[in-house]
């Protein structure tokens, strides 16, 4: 990147945002992204590899947020335990300055069914992800995998939930509310 | 369908399914599938939509099963206990003699991308059912999400068990065993 271009995955990030909410995805181009950002398409390809990424790059950052609280869970952590603590630290991630951002987000992936395809993919990946971290920690196959979902069926509905609060409540709270919510289901 | 064509579906089922196996889902067309099952393309067309959807038919009957038995359930039984009568319920869709064919479809589904994310909508698509079936029985939101989500985590944990287990293994009992399981991560 040139130093002409200060954060230009930002800047395309924010353009793209702005353009799917006026036109809708289908509706909007790579080139339509890079104008409104006032740079070329070539720079957009260097940041992102399509116009469906510049939603989804954030999605890997988070996984490996999320796996590696789950491998620093303390040895005598229940399987659980141990993947509350990889969702309950998907908040740090979620901090006060990606909200209106994860709002506008997710109004345009659900009205899109190419990318909430995307993001249902992006969601069994996670569980994967959670599945092999669990097995590493010595954790019973079956075990792991049941774990791993329920860990995502919290930060599902917990994200959702969040979306809709007011700006005061905090995810990690949410995610706090839905473990619980959980243990009460359950019992 | 004239009578010349007696289960052409489930012929045409067979015949697409030994061919997937065989060349891929990718490498199998509508035709080769008709000619296999001894019937014209148009005969396929009036059973099912796409080749896809020779593997998804099931899954809506699979589905109406399942909601039926969530609002069927007691007028007491708590959230979970509507969801684990519904899950339970698939164990009568899923008899003797569909391992078999279900233990070959996960094999096409697995090895095909397009195939995989279909399984993940149908999935996204069963959850939004049961949530919508409990929030019929008076459930409130944030609950009937996470009970339709967790029933969800327990039927494909159950059923990716299933498919490895003996056949002398019965669904509803890895089903009642997924259920235990959940009881005891979530204590």
């Amino acid at each position: 990147m040139g130093r002409w271009e200060p954060d230009a995955a930002g800047r395309l990030r924010e353009a793209a945002m702005a353009l799917y909410a006026e036109r809708g995805f289908d509706g909007t181009t790579v080139a339509d992204i890079a104008d409104a950002a006032g740079v070329t398409a070539r720079t957009f390809f260097r940041h992102f590899a399509d116009k469906r990424e510049v939603l989804f790059a954030g999605s890997e950052q988070l996984e490996q947020h999320m796996v590696l609280a789950l491998a620093e869970a303390p040895t005598e952590a229940t399987p659980m335990e141990a993947v509350a603590a990889a969702v309950l630290a998907s908040a740090e991630f979620f901090d006060g300055m990606r909200r209106d951002y994860s709002r506008r987000r997710a109004a345009v992936i659900t009205a899109t069914p190419e990318l909430r395809e995307r993001e249902l993919i992006k969601m069994a990946t996670l569980t994967s992800s959670l599945t092999k971290g669990l097995l590493d920690r010595g954790v019973a196959p079956d075990v792991a995998a049941l774990a791993a979902e329920t860990g995502v069926a919290v930060f599902r509905v917990a994200f959702e939930r969040w979306l809709v609060e007011p700006d005061s409540v905090l995810i990690a709270d949410v995610i706090r509310s839905t473990l619980k919510t959980l243990s009460g289901l359950t019992a």
